[in-house]
């Protein structure tokens, strides 16, 4: 460990939680350099979702190593990038019945997102954009201003403008719809909130907690914005490419985004690379405005492909991580009604779950314990209160048991220690 | 080329300089579907150094793919990552006695930027960044900030703020000495440039027009830096790894900058990478609070420590590089006594060269020329007025006349048409 | 009117609605240079509580001048501001247990403002400051940020940036404790809400369309203020000065802000004159940071101190206001009984009262028609939709019930006119 | 003076340097409550160009508070305001073939300052702004932006945007051309120096330290705008009123910018008053956009009508400035012969004028012996190394020649103590 302690920067995050040094990895196991497995419901931060160096994706991608094919072409057409974009187009596109153009940034999620930003602000010739409470967006500045974390946004620097903010679905209480709220700050010409260019959401905020807005929340909010001839941006990234149980995370609440930002599992083998999905109207970039050394990376048009064709040819894969999702959902469910006191809940959707421990020492202490089991599993949240399942998507079936009983047995054994576990606070309870 | 118009955003920019669909390279060399080979003097816009899949590095790579290496590992410790660490430690910095400790960022330049602005402001506790006249940084909204290039800076649709603009090395004139100014507007409390948190700056502006600062200038303005307690950040992006004639390209004027970015030519194989260089005392970073999904790319360890391992154990490449450069400046040099009345120049340093044609049009048809030669060459400057020769370092001698032999060949028939070349205006001339 | 037209500027509002040249005042009456008398219900849009040119006032001001004492004396000591500052301390600060230091900005509200917020983000080292939905602050870019008005806010030409919106008391319905909203915000570290120096709020809502907040609410707000450690200013520039029964509009509420910014009727003649009030603890100014040609007025001097002696050395005059005050809602919700077909609604506190007639068009034609009956009335609110009752306080009783026949005539005739009157929206309906 | 320790800001500036009670004062002359009689040469700092309570203007005053003419008018049509735009029309504009349209902006230069950069702002549709080196502007958020100082810069609490600055003329030195500089970056498109709305120039840089820009210079500013289509604003407010020997710095120059403001000496007699003049096709102000409740202070349309009759009627008043403006030079030339070891240096234009003694304890010693001899005067510049001599226009020669000569014994005692004057620095020197 001595040359990580002595040269690499104090910024480690997941190394802390984690202190092995890791040296292969297949499917939902990762291996350190002694040779031990590690069950991984990390995966890569929701990177994974096809399991680490998945062998189809890794034939394809040898081959095309060997055959010398592009590896860094700028924006030039590629064979790899036709291939790619004839594939997403009709398997992914065309079925859904979805029109866009793809613009290829930089291969992170975060320059994703600043392209989209960028893109709504021109189109419109407004400045504001609207991003909710515990959104997470990126830490490149442009996204960072979305983001809601006070521990990325306290490392800015500067003052993070641009962005207002609105209370995401829940946020205010059940019984509080909040894009009430956003339709007449819309409206109120002396509401303070300048009419933005975009709003940007996540259907289910990872970094922020796992929440999940509901169906018919996102729907209003598609139809509020169109109200308003607002642009709606969503952002893709973690629960995009399967992860709620359907390719975008918006097909269950029928939406048609005007802006999809995808990274992640996009490339299928955990390799760099994000893409913007533009609806073609507003497809008005003038040639490079948006560039970057490594816009598009080659490789991952080849793994990307491999991808589609290997799981979204048709729809057994999705009914697989629905049937899985479900699964998760009343093992979690069962979990919560034994521990916790009854202040525990479980949120998500799809395979996108975890469980609220109300406070961050718990969660803390039950993913250190399942790391003790050889289990990789981390939390997310405000205060990483939230203990977040985040499998390959390809897990077994038995693998899938096996994580949930150690996190469990590691709940069970954390709660026993604990005197009393702490009640969410109700911040509306008087009044609502 | 159909499904490139029909669904790939309108930025495309190289694809429109080279319409091809390319699908092979090797070395200096890129080929076309139809198997047509172009001379490549244009390398990833530099992250190409060390040409296209160099069969070395190529092998380290697909044993690692084969073996199941760790992929993707977000921020954790891996085999790779130490072996990178102790590679680079050893052989880059060691030697150089360079005190660095090593952050690894998303892949992308700007990213690289993104956390060097960021770390400098959080460490000085002030908001202003210096940059200067023509600098290129990136388009992420921080460190799009500190590029001045207009086309990119009016896409971002909020007002770019926190950097003010010093002119660069040359940029009023020969006889004027901008790292004067520079102390003067620092040590003036009225200067209403505010005490900056850092400079950055390019030691050679690539895309700026391949400007090439003075060793001199470049002493100076680390005195400068040093005297008012202002940190001094070298984009090296671009310059760096071995393009002007040694591995940083500061080495030459001494300078021991308190944070380098590096990302383009670092990983090697074209593949995206960046780090941030930061000297021990100021990594002030708390754990996690710049991050990002593909920070380390774990290819890009494996292939940048080949390409360290095979080009930078001795001091043969570096003087391959200056040996070859200089050829370059004594081609160019004679090409513009030749051609362009009088009025061309050249500019650059080691294999970072370029010819001035004073005037976007000429150069366009200039490279636009080459292309129809089978060679991919292009423009850089705030007018695109600059030829930019930008081969791989390892291109055999043959190869690199004849490339210069094509772009000499263009010229003489653009200029042949042309019924005058523009001078180039001295806005200083009266009163200097 | 020929030289209006021809050369003042196209920015003239008030002149707009009330076309005529104005040349004499006296109490609650203005005359035009025809000599017809106007009631006025405007009163300097309440910089005029105590009337016009009032007598007392107007001997102690041309003595003053008459003896040359100091016009400008920057912010040199002088008697004047002496004799003030001891009148204020004695019969204002004193007599309510408020312990302040007095600072003198350049003589307008938003140059108060401007200073507040300087002071609270220089004295917390925080950047944010909370302002409410239909806050009115001023319009010079630093208070205009804090303005929700998007006339005004989208002439800055520029972003407007470091604060964050809030919803006012009732903005969410009757039933949601906006109090409460904020609270969760600034105590979830991912809301995105960054922890501001100060919240800005005024206790009546003057421009934004008369919402008076509630004693509980502005209660709630010092508590949660500092809860969280951060700075309370009370915006008290309109409804300050005993427009709502107490010299500060705050003294109900039992307030103790850390700032409260003073201008209007605060110089008491109508003469430009502002003012900070400081808990002396953060009166962290560095001598002159925030200087100004024309910061303490000496003739507001001298008529501010009269205004203090004359009203404000025991209770008689606040009785009054509040006798006055109940006599307007009496009137108003009488009004509202007969006409607006139970739509219309009352709204204020003291003698800062108004009717919300839903619709702007309604509203101006009911002023439009006191203007042809000689009285001066105007309307407020984001869409102009309330009709503000803001006579000199010290009107007589019988020209404060004609101003309001007045009114009740012009609302009947334009009433009978109406098809229908609209309801107000009800966005919080069908959830709360 | 208990009352002002007690509970006046510590934010006080002059009332630390003149630390008296003043009551009175007349023409040249301040009297402290003793009836100590001290010569003034600070003028309000520049307020009172023709003097403390110019009897002239004191009858009309007088005359106007006594028929009750209207104190408070929002921006009515009054009596008061139509005539002063008719003489402002007949006697300032007309004669100098200036064709203006008027915005009476709230009663502050930085008002008037923050109303320029908003509609320049809003007319080109473009952000930046570029001001100078050591400018000042005002210290409301907008106008701090564009003001150089950084102990007012630094209270801002939040970063100030949209302001880019460029060198002064002779900021580099005597044989650099500053506007030169200026046209290259507009025309350069990579400069990142974003195109301008406007720039903002004081003639004569009062706060900044005297600095007078050459009429050469200014003609070349106006041209370099007018050839990038950016707006030139003069901010007249310290220069102008006749302060240089013309009512407009700028006529020297033959400039007509498209924006001038003016302040502090516009009202006359000292009382708060600004204006913004327009060129009448960019007044695309719509109404009420910018407003502020004491906007056109009606006391200030009497006095500064009368200030205009009394002394713009002819040139008599120019000329005789001129006269006394040549005796300042003079006298001031003379002085800087004698003492201050060949450092000190004479600066301004007119009777705007002053004597940089490098160093602000040397300065401050001279003003506070001065203070001593009973006179009022003040330093200026970066580091209060300027005394600048600002008595009233009006003054008489004999107490023109007395302050001079008070101020001549002062520097002479001074001088005496010190062992040497320190040289100022030539950044330039070894390059230019």
């Amino acid at each position: 460990m001595k040359i990580f302690e002595e040269i690499e920067s104090e910024v480690q995050s997941y190394a802390r939680s984690f202190p092995r040094i890791f040296n292969k990895a297949v499917g939902e196991f990762l291996y350190d350099e002694d040779g031990v497995e590690y069950l991984d419901f990390l995966a890569g931060a929701g990177t994974l979702n096809y399991g680490h160096n998945n062998p189809v994706f890794k034939e394809k991608l040898l081959q095309y190593i060997h055959d010398d094919g592009i590896t860094h072409g700028l924006d030039l057409h590629t064979k790899a990038k036709e291939e790619f974009l004839n594939t997403f187009n009709e398997k992914i596109l065309k079925p859904r019945n979805l029109d866009y153009v793809l613009q290829f940034t930089g291969p992170t999620g975060t320059n994703a997102v600043e392209a989209a930003l960028k893109l709504a602000r021109n189109v419109t010739g407004r400045e504001n954009i609207i991003a909710f409470t515990n959104g997470f967006h990126g830490v490149s500045l442009g996204a960072l201003a979305a983001t809601g974390n006070s521990h990325h946004r306290g490392a800015a620097g500067v003052s993070l403008n641009g962005v207002s903010r609105m209370p995401f679905d829940g946020y205010l209480g059940e019984d509080i719809d909040t894009i009430a709220y956003l339709d007449k700050v819309l409206t109120d010409s002396s509401s303070g909130i300048d009419l933005p260019a975009a709003v940007i959401v996540e259907t289910v905020q990872g970094e922020g907690g796992i929440n999940a807005a509901s169906l018919g929340w996102l729907k209003d909010l598609q139809a509020t914005c169109k109200k308003h001839d607002v642009l709606l941006i969503v952002d893709d990234i973690q629960a995009g490419c399967g992860r709620t149980g359907t390719y975008f995370s918006f097909e269950e609440a029928g939406l048609y985004p005007d802006i999809v930002t995808l990274s992640k599992s996009l490339g299928g083998y955990g390799l760099p690379f994000a893409m913007v999905l533009i609806r073609p109207e507003i497809d008005q970039w003038k040639p490079g405005e948006h560039n970057g050394t490594f816009r598009g990376n080659s490789f991952a048009f080849v793994t990307a492909k491999a991808a589609i064709d290997t799981y979204w040819s048709d729809d057994t894969f999705s009914k697989e991580i629905k049937r899985k999702g479900e699964y998760v959902s009343k093992r979690l469910e069962a979990i919560i009604d034994q521990y916790g006191e009854g202040n525990f809940s479980t949120r998500g959707r799809g395979m996108f779950q975890g469980i609220n421990c109300i406070n961050s020492d718990l969660a803390g202490k039950i993913t250190h314990k399942a790391f003790q089991k050889n289990m990789i599993i981390e939390t997310s949240g405000a205060d990483d209160q939230v203990v977040k399942f985040l499998c390959p998507l390809i897990i077994s079936d038995a693998n899938l048991k096996k994580g949930i009983d150690i996190v469990e047995q590691a709940i069970k054994e954390v709660c026993a220690k604990e005197d009393s576990i702490p009640e969410e606070k109700d911040y509306f309870a008087t009044t609502a």
